[in-house]
């Protein structure tokens, strides 16, 4: 049973006629600790990696597809074991620690995981040095896959994400990504209340489900909210070459996208979208 | 001069009639560096406190809003100076590292700097240990002043908000904060690609501005988006007692104001909004 990704609660609802004491569901908010376990049987360490704010459920795909998307971990083969971490008495949180034990032959590159990474290159602090880190960490090919998309389809793609979102329909509450076939078929949707964690649990599952290769190519990736720098750089660690997201993209977003030959969509609503980067790959009608 | 906080673009436009190309904005996305200096002058220490992903502009604000509401200063007569770090020859950069100097009879608790440590305290990781985590770094008393906060004024937050977001009205890609007093008044707002750094902005203004007691009393703190742990969070540090909404709030963003005796509201809209917690502030006309 894993933990309820929705809550119950009492409000008061306001409104120009009054006011009402009523129940409600709130997205459910709560840390999540992911460890690894690396390093030969006779020597074996374990490391906290990352604690980050989540909605419950999709725990190992969360931690998968974290580790996956900071150039941790190349594919599933590298993993043997994920579970909850049991070793505290209090049952209640044993479903926030997230436990991922690595192959004995695996060894971990652990400057990777500084989060200032990215960001403290050689040349000072700017968006550049941020994606040539990426770069240097991940050996991203810029792909020129010659692949394209129809309009009408990605036209479709937000109607076709809310229709799925099922906790935020509940509560408002959470972002969403979804990945969709060139056909406008939805493939998997997740979602989070940290919108780089629905994408990290949605990599994850792809990651985990295939067998050792790890491809997204002709998927188009759909983000509910606005794209930031993180999710472009997660998107272009799996090799997604178009995302859609319903929001606006920032500055660093579009030109990470640029320097990986992403298409990048934002303002995608029901009748129009704005291409940021690599139209080409958008057949107009 | 200051970074500018949007970019200008080429974008490919597309609705139902067909395409355009035409010019755009986009809200820029930078890292910000912040260090710190301290410790006697003889042998005088610096460190790096934190990478965030932010929008250029007020960002001595910020730097002094993260470290009040990360609990590693207290106000702002700990603090001889703010300045960029222009150690580095490259010009474009020296925008992007902020250097705090303390004074030099300031000591610093680095274990408060530790990203985890809200969520690792002895009980596990959950949410309750996060709240207790504040807490301990914080001293925030519960406070229980009586004053209230009209429904009318409370309905008309929203619109005044747009109304001043100036960034946003081009890019569509910037959350902000603002504050305002008990008739409505917007005293102060901020903008940032990050909701967390525009939070810390707002705090910041105040905290740098106050000669050096910081009092957000009979305050009414108003968010453009969602409410998370982490803004609930920065705000209970401030001693901000109303915060409102646009968006949703989360489960552990509910606990944690019921925890510090704030009032939330949720999805404020022109003629509506959800009191989550500690409701008698409100006045229901």
């Amino acid at each position: 049973m894993s933990k309820p990704s929705v809550a119950p609660i009492s409000i008061v609802k306001v409104n120009l006629d009054g006011q009402i004491t009523t129940n409600d569901l709130l997205a459910v908010e709560e840390p999540l600790e992911i460890r690894i376990g690396f390093g030969p049987k006779e020597n074996r360490e374990q490391r906290n990696i990352s604690v980050t704010m989540r909605t419950p459920g999709n725990d190992f795909e969360l931690a998968l597809g974290f580790l996956f998307t900071e150039g941790i971990i190349e594919n599933i083969h590298e993993i043997a074991q994920i579970k909850y971490c049991t070793e505290l008495n209090n049952k209640q949180d044993n479903q926030n620690i997230v436990r991922v034990e690595l192959h004995e032959n695996i060894t971990i590159d652990f400057s990777k995981l500084q989060r200032n990474f990215y960001t403290t290159s050689s040349c000072g602090v700017c968006g550049k040095a941020s994606i040539d880190a990426i770069k240097t960490v991940c050996n991203i090919e810029t792909k020129n896959n010659p692949f394209t998309a129809n309009q009408s389809i990605i036209l479709e793609l937000p109607n076709k994400l809310r229709a799925q979102q099922n906790v935020f329909e509940y509560t408002g509450g959470l972002h969403a990504c979804a990945l969709f076939d060139l056909q406008g078929n939805l493939e998997i949707l997740r979602e989070d209340v940290g919108r780089h964690n629905a994408l990290d649990k949605l990599i994850g599952a792809i990651v985990g489900s295939q067998n050792g290769t790890v491809s997204f190519q002709n998927k188009i990736l759909l983000l509910s909210g606005r794209a930031s720098f993180e999710l472009i750089q997660k998107a272009a660690m799996a090799g997604i070459q178009i995302i859609c997201a319903v929001g606006a993209p920032s500055s660093l977003a579009v030109q990470t996208a640029q320097e990986f030959g992403i298409t990048l969509i934002g303002f995608l609503r029901e009748n129009r979208f704005n291409i940021y980067s690599n139209p080409e790959r958008i057949i107009i009608a």
